[in-house]
């Protein structure tokens, strides 16, 4: 069953923006008669039957809203300063949607080797991802931040920061409590410098290790974020 | 520090093969006195010391043999039918190296979209992520293989087969317990044909559940192996 995205959807007949017309048209070669499924990215899943299969303006009928299945009962963040390569800061955000996470922070840290990402860029990846992976409740990306910025955030939940030393042995996976809300910072390529790790912790944020492992960082950050999701899974 | 790979590393002065000396002098600059690690992907580690920076027949000395950090008092293997796109296969190959991994099997199933791979190519891949995680063990990739043969495999231990249906809710996380040796097997995108499952749970394989979420194949894959390492880190 296909789907397709429509953040103002409602019950009835609704026009899809030229994107999306064209990709359920032109790639996915829908015709008149198609059913297939509207998520509106906030929850709500709705049948869809293509009216008229236009490649700029396909019109559609929107039934029966129900609620996705992907709801969770704690709030999932991880904040990532972005890669050198925006290949694997985009194949995080494509993971992370599909394993399931709330909010995506975007950060400058001392030892970033990128200043600055494309968010429209990154927001498709966000989307694709939320249609294959037939979810209803599209990760809120933020903007680009600094450091110091993210740290004042206003988070209700455990604050954890993922930082590789030899001090720091508690794993994330031990620390945190199923149910818990979280937020989870993961460093650059060079990691976080101590001043940074220092200015973290004084903000309330506890330093956790992800296992022996030397993880890159997109793959310790979805580390991070399948953690949190498996432990609120077993039993 | 970096590190290079040297499938018959010993103690004493040895030549690099033409591909590593090309990337440990063109690519990692490295010049007569560098000072960096050699692992020869069986569970070893050496100081290494560039003594003829040699672009094509580099001659470096060796010493002081350690024992790697990854070693894990379980066997983690996977079997996966190779995705569509082999960059999402590569993909997997790169993550289970950093994450963690002793095997993983190729196999053809009913529904695989792809038939042939370049064994050659993937075996790259996971000697890169051997470098790039610093580890000293290299994952075994098995060749290509039919479904049935796979199921044939003597496997001392736990034998799982991922398959999304609704019967299905044992998740692999929980079945799974500390410590046991275990083959997973992941399908291809268009999922296990009922009949692969019968033969599977004929061969002495459990169906498990990864979890609510859609996953792609290769992420469904990476879900699996990062369970088992976590599963053996929670305390």
């Amino acid at each position: 069953m296909h789907f397709a995205c429509l953040a103002d959807a409602e019950t009835g007949i609704m026009k899809l923006p030229e994107e999306e017309s064209k990709h359920c048209v032109r790639v996915l070669r829908m015709e008149a008669g198609t059913a297939f499924k509207i998520t509106n990215g906030s929850g709500k899943i709705f049948d869809a039957l293509m009216r008229e299969a236009h490649p700029k303006k396909a019109v559609v009928e929107l039934s029966n809203p129900q609620k996705g299945y992907d709801y969770w009962p704690f709030k999932l963040c991880i904040a990532i300063a972005p890669t050198k390569n925006n290949d694997r800061l985009e194949w995080f955000l494509e993971k992370a949607t599909e394993i399931g996470i709330d909010e995506i922070f975007l950060f400058q840290s001392f030892h970033s080797e990128r200043r600055q990402v494309k968010p429209d860029r990154l927001q498709k990846v966000l989307v694709a991802a939320l249609k294959q992976s037939m979810k209803s409740r599209l990760p809120k990306l933020h903007d680009l931040q600094n450091f110091n910025e993210l740290l004042k955030q206003d988070f209700q939940g455990r604050k954890f920061i993922a930082w590789i030393d030899e001090g720091v042995t508690d794993l994330l996976a031990n620390a945190y409590k199923k149910g818990e809300n979280c937020l989870i910072l993961i460093g650059p390529e060079g990691d976080f410098s101590p001043e940074e790790v220092n200015l973290a912790q004084a903000n309330g944020f506890e330093t956790v290790s992800l296992g022996q492992a030397r993880l890159r960082t997109e793959t310790a950050a979805l580390a991070a974020c399948h953690s949190i999701q498996l432990i609120n899974q077993i039993t």
